[in-house]
Order: C-alpha cells, then sequence, then structure tokens
C-alpha cells in the first residue's frame, strides 16, 4: 500500500481564507484574492506574524473544500498520513491536533506528523502547497495551488487546484 | 552526513526516575528499581494512566545522564532529529517542546519532529527505547536499556545502557 503525506495548512486547513477573515476584521477592508496571487503569505497579510501566535487562529481554521470526502477515500487505498510543519509555532499544537481530530476524525492519532523539516518524511507521494517541502521529496509530488504559490514555476511536480483533482489522479 | 532519529522518553527524557518521584509522592513508597525490571511501565506505575495527562508531567522531567552533552557531539558529525511519539497525549505537545528546547537548545525546531507512528520516519541510525519503534525501522538500531525492557531478546539491535556507550559506538 503506498502512502501519502498530506499537509495541513493550505491542502487541509484554509488557512488562506483564515487569513482573508482577520484581515477584514483587523482593517475593515475585504481584499480580493485576485490582488493576491503570487505574494507570499507574510506579504499579503501584515497581520500574519500576530495571527499566528493567537490563541485560537489554528483551532478556528475553515476546512478546505471537499477535501474530508476525498481524504477519506483515500484512506481506502492508500496508508494516509497527516504532516504538518508546525514546529514554529508550540501553542498550535494542540490547536491543530484538536482540529485535525475533529474535522478528519477518521484519522488516528498513529498518522499524524507534526514537524519542521519535512525531510525525514518517508512517503511515496506528498501533498503540499509549499516547494520548500516538495522539492526535497524523492517520491511524487502534487503541489496544491494557493494563491502564494501560483506563479510557481516547476517541473517535477503536478499541480492541482482542488481536492477534486486530486481524487482524479489518485482514485 | 548520516541521519540520526532520537526518541525522546526513555532516552533524553529520563521518563522512568520521574514515575519513581511521582509514585512515591503519591504512595509514601519509593520502589526499587530492581523489583520493576521487565514490567511494562503501566504495570509498574498504577499512576502513569493519570500522570500523562497531567499539566506539568512532562515539562519536569528529569534529562539522562550525559545526554546532553554526547547529543550535542553527535550533531557535529551527525544529522540529528528528535523523533518523540507524543501524539496519543495532545497537551504534552507545547511541554515536551519547551522541555526540548530548554535542556537541548542546540537542537533547533527544524530538528523535532512529534508523530505517532515512526515507520514514515526516514533516516540511518534510529536510538530508542522501545521494540515497536525500532522493529519497523530499515536502517541501524540501538536499543536503550530502560527496565521496561530489561529482558528484551533482540537480534538485530545493538543494547547500549548509557549515553557513554552511545559516544563509543558512534563518535
Amino acid at each position: 500500500m503506498q502512502r501519502i503525506a498530506v499537509d495541513m495548512d493550505g491542502v487541509l486547513a484554509d488557512v488562506f481564507a483564515q487569513y482573508l477573515d482577520w484581515d477584514e476584521r483587523d482593517t475593515g477592508i475585504r481584499k480580493e484574492r485576485e490582488a493576491l496571487l503570487g505574494k507570499p503569505e507574510l506579504e499579503a497579510f501584515a497581520g500574519i506574524p500576530q495571527y499566528l501566535y493567537t490563541s485560537g487562529f489554528f483551532r478556528s481554521i475553515p476546512v478546505v473544500k471537499d477535501s474530508q470526502k476525498i481524504l477519506l477515500e483515500l484512506t481506502k487505498k492508500y496508508e494516509v498520513f497527516v504532516v504538518s510543519a508546525a514546529m514554529e509555532f508550540p501553542q498550535s499544537l494542540p490547536e491543530k491536533l484538536e482540529w485535525l481530530l475533529e474535522h478528519f476524525s477518521f484519522i488516528d492519532w498513529q498518522h499524524v506528523v507534526f514537524c519542521g523539516s519535512k525531510q525525514i518524511i518517508k512517503a511515496d507521494i506528498m501533498i503540499d502547497d509549499h516547494l520548500k517541502n516538495l522539492n526535497y521529496f524523492e517520491g511524487r509530488t502534487i503541489l496544491f495551488s494557493q494563491p502564494h504559490n501560483h506563479f510557481v514555476q516547476h517541473d517535477k511536480h503536478t499541480r492541482v487546484s482542488s481536492w477534486q483533482e486530486i481524487a482524479r489522479l489518485l482514485l
């Protein structure tokens, strides 16, 4: 059975939607997604350094569309691990775990990994929205589209824009 | 550069000493190490299920003798990751990370992994006190002696009883 390492933020957790909401709450202005294409997240939302350390931020992120249904299907055909580079923000760890066990209750704790560098991850397929994770991975790589990676050029990764596309690729 | 995955509890964190202390605090009796050889930890200390969920338990564990000095030396010759199967106890996650960054400040967050199953770990060498982690690992395996594994028979793992022995093996 092939093993898939699935990223959390930007793949299961719609952190961009959360940034948009919190930014609007703080500034009174709703930013346009199109205006943020290609911008690093930190540049797109000035509040990020503060949000990431705010209690409740990670616990209340919306779920990426279709990810629950399709990840559940994937667990029937693959060994699925959720792998999140969460170590930079210690207070996020219990929040992220609670979030995951609530929204993806079919993933047990045995199949959750919080790490710093993902270079230590052994799997056959990696789904991630950041090249820094995909570029060092030796298996099959799937780049999940997010505004910050919109203009990224790449030869070796398969880009997908939705979980429906992941289903077409892997199911 | 070879990569080492070093376990936390029972290898860097002297969880057995912590169990002894907390058990004595609760029962008024100091258990003898020799009487506990070969006993599963849960059998040796009735309070464990409660301790593991008690705030402060993981944050205050003593450091295993010589582990700081020798792990520091190892980081000069190997790529060292600290890998802990911590996911079963969500509240332990920030405590374990804080503990690690305090006592092993030369390990940055990029090289810390909290997981459930360690089957997803890609490394050359694994140091652990539990066979359930070592048995699935494809690289070189070092079993760190603890009372619970005292009588464990094994062909494929190298048993060590101290960090000085690890130094002799790997430095």
